[in-house]
């Protein structure tokens, strides 16, 4: 019944981290590690690697940096197969910084790019990639970005990069599911001898949704995140994932616990959902800034003024 | 680009009372009607016809029972093109207590099924069509009996009655899109001269996705509810259909409105939406009422036991 080639992704300290400045402290991070390991989820992603020249440590938690010393901390004496994964983005990492895999507590690392940077997410994944790491593209905001650019980017990776997984990002949360089948046909057509990944954002509600119908369509690499949490509206969440694969390998109830434990009261300090000025953002396929800052106004309720300021002027 | 034979109905009022007992206050439901009516929405409906022999109206709010003068006084001196429709459940309405449509301000009658008593569905639809109705059968649960009974039951609705659509509701939350096209294509392949519908519910987040699944599919009657409100998890938001839905008749902002000055502060007084129990439920193709049961106990957040509890001895 299930696919084995399929991977799960839980990216909750990454994509949560979105939302509070990478500033999850440490007991918490370890209690999230401890339940994705139990739950048989195959990496999870802790953060981002960026330059400390460019972010500082006083405006930013431990998980914008990922050092390897603080990762080290959170797996040290935890039972887990899971792999760790860091993101980096274009132009914010000095590669130097990473040291070679055989001696970093991470597996993976995801390189996140607009399809205009291509050139520079390849020449840095190949570079991660000839130090030992798994290695992935991550095509963000591919929602607006689907003309033949997408295509002659896509043939850049297949041919000149040497990552594992080209992953389709809907970081708008835009994307339904005929324009879902329609990118990852797009890319396994061209993409030869990768994988192809999918990560999606609940703006519509849509993220697991689209997901299944990434997965339908030969996506192996699916991101999740515990009870949802991710930027905005949040991603695809976890627990729904792995109630739907039918993988005798993942097991529900770790992640049920720590939804009990840990993200119930956790979502009462920090805000991520269903929230009518992300679904707005979402069906206007626009990023979800101009919502995340009306959500800290004393306009946060005022969604037709909302609607109307976007109708209008658009956000780019 | 949209598909002019496209019918959105919504059940707010109808599905909402689930949760609250039908008790909605005159004030509420025409704050609610005249939104509808703004936002260009065919068909609403208000309610269920309960038979008052059966049902006390000391237990239950107006819109068990939708009384003609009640709904009256809700649509009076509001201008509106949109059809008002009722929902009966079979066994639970006098026949006699409904008027001929000429003289009610109802045009539909939806009559909810399960497969099993699907003759008394067609005898009660054919009894409303008979009185000027347009009349649906909506076959409830339809997760849970997917066998050849099924079919006979299309079959029979194809050839006894004389009703306006067929329904698939998704009660328990629990189909994916391919059960969605699966049962869709069925229907369609069955059923000849009438339109296919589809209702969904939330429970794993996928109303909306399933009810676009259902379009693709070529189902034209479509239900939502404001902000998703509806028994457990909830139904789908009828924002986020009206904004995929490229129609220009239809305008989202008299909805926004709504939300923002009634559902928003509705919502921290009755609960829907996502919830763990309901997903586990959903997930399970089980009825929600364990978990509803769960949300009203002192261990509303124990979801691992709730989810081995169903794992041990199911819910029927």
């Amino acid at each position: 019944m299930y696919r084995d080639k399929i991977k799960v992704l839980d990216c909750t300290i990454r994509d949560g981290g979105l939302i509070n400045n990478h500033d999850f402290d440490r007991r918490f991070v370890r209690k999230v590690f401890k339940a994705i390991s139990e739950a048989g989820i195959d990496y999870m992603e802790i953060g981002y690697k960026n330059s400390k020249e460019l972010f500082s440590p006083k405006e930013y938690g431990l998980w914008k940096f990922c050092d390897d010393e603080e990762i080290k901390k959170i797996t040290d004496g935890i039972k887990s197969k899971t792999k760790i994964s860091v993101m980096v983005d274009v132009g914010r990492v000095k590669l130097e910084d990473v040291k070679p895999a055989s001696k970093s507590p991470v597996s993976m690392i995801r390189v996140a790019s607009y399809v205009k940077d291509v050139d520079k997410a390849i020449y840095m994944a190949n570079h991660f990639a000839d130090k030992g790491y798994e290695t992935t593209i991550n095509i963000m905001a591919i929602s607006k970005d689907q003309g033949v650019e997408l295509d002659e980017a896509l043939h850049q990776i297949n041919e000149e990069s040497k990552i594992n997984v080209l992953y389709i990002v809907d970081s708008f949360g835009a994307l339904y599911q005929e324009t879902v089948e329609d990118l990852i046909k797009r890319a396994r057509k061209i993409i030869k001898s990768k994988e192809i990944g999918f990560h999606g954002h609940n703006h519509q509600q849509l993220a697991f949704g689209n997901t299944i119908e990434a997965i339908i369509h030969d996506a192996n690499y699916l991101d999740g995140t515990v009870y949802g949490i991710g930027r905005a509206a949040g991603n695809c969440p976890l627990e729904l994932l792995i109630g739907f694969l039918k993988n005798p390998k993942f097991d529900i109830r770790p992640i049920l616990d720590l939804i009990s434990n840990e993200f119930i009261p956790l979502r009462k300090k920090i805000e991520w959902g269903y929230i009518i000025p992300y679904a707005i953002a979402g069906m206007m396929n626009e990023h979800p800034r101009a919502a995340m800052a009306l959500r800290k106004s004393s306009k946060k309720e005022d969604y037709r003024e909302f609607y109307e300021s976007i109708l209008n002027t658009g956000l780019d």
